[in-house]
């Protein structure tokens, strides 16, 4: 139990301490942080925070989070909505967007199958995903572009059985991000030579 | 220049890569973070920050953050007003009070003097130090409880020069606290044994 002199000041310490990573010690250093900054930039950050959190919409197609019911991708007649790049969150998105490289669509999971943490197919967006290629005539190839860990290899390979039938090309992501990484801290040139060398789903690169 | 699929999204993650030693890839995830959580708890967060920022005061006595004129330490009876304990800032007040072992009061210098920075006594509260030092016929012992850096070591010893004709005890915590550490990330028995074993300032230990 940590002693404040304040009990604004150990209510703020607080409520940064429940964010992840983040101990007393940091929490403490930031609030003192945002102390030194006036109340309008104070009030600002927290606005920004609490309008995202009321106002979050998330994409009807992609499911990535959107101002709108269709996000600026999806909408935009620039990119190319035959190749639909599926990743497991927004900040896959943020990755793969900052190569450059991919000008297709996008379909966020919102997570990954992981039997340790209980997540299972029925968690993500997978159904809306097959949904979404079923409705669509201009979706030509899916691209998995998920992280090269085993939860990733196993999300691929239940995707790569439940688009099977779809005929059509199922690509993976060029095995350059080393085995064991998480694809958002892979570096921008990584990742970008990764899409552009995808590959034809091959059961043998599954595992 | 990250791209966001909302602008929502985008001033949230901006806002939180302004905190130091936060980036952009932290911010994201903090930020998403807080998505997954309820709208009343991030309003809760968003609040403690935006009321601190608002309401926040500073104690008269000892310049320590507190809720009113006067701190919970410095208008405490059972907290001896014989002794004052100089800090650099809160964090170092926290630091202290978690050992358990100091009963007396402290004063908040806000800083530590820097040239390297451009802070000069002048940024600091020791006019008010003094002020406060001739005012009262209670304290009789000082102690300085400041890093052992060599910013810390200035301040010490110019606090030193300030003090001496007061004719007070000048003590300063014992030097378990490894050479070139930061006091906040002491371990509490290296810190609260520095506090017990406080030895009389001696010019030859301050340098």
């Amino acid at each position: 139990m940590e002693t404040y002199s304040s009990k604004l000041l150990q209510s703020a310490v607080e409520e940064f301490s429940k964010l992840p990573g983040i101990g007393k010690k940091t929490a403490l250093r930031l609030v003192l942080h945002m102390l030194r900054q006036d109340t309008e930039t104070v009030e600002r950050f927290s606005d920004s925070l609490t309008r995202l959190s009321r106002e979050v919409k998330y994409c009807r197609e992609c499911h990535n989070i959107s101002d709108h019911g269709l996000c600026e991708i999806c909408s935009s007649p620039r990119r190319d909505p035959s190749i639909v790049c599926v990743v497991e969150d927004i900040r896959d998105v943020v990755a793969i967007e900052n190569t450059g490289q991919f000008h297709g669509r996008y379909h966020v999971l919102g997570g990954i199958i992981s039997p340790m943490e209980g997540i299972g197919p029925a968690d993500l967006t997978i159904d809306a995903l097959e949904e979404r290629i079923a409705g669509s005539s201009a979706i030509r190839e899916v691209i998995l572009a998920l992280s090269t860990t085993m939860e990733g290899d196993t999300t691929g390979f239940y995707l790569y059985k439940k688009l099977q039938p779809f005929n059509l090309k199922i690509s993976v992501i060029a095995r350059g991000v080393a085995i064991g990484d998480e694809l958002e801290y892979a570096d921008e040139i990584t990742l970008g030579r990764s899409i552009i060398h995808r590959t034809a789903y091959d059961l043998t690169t599954a595992k």
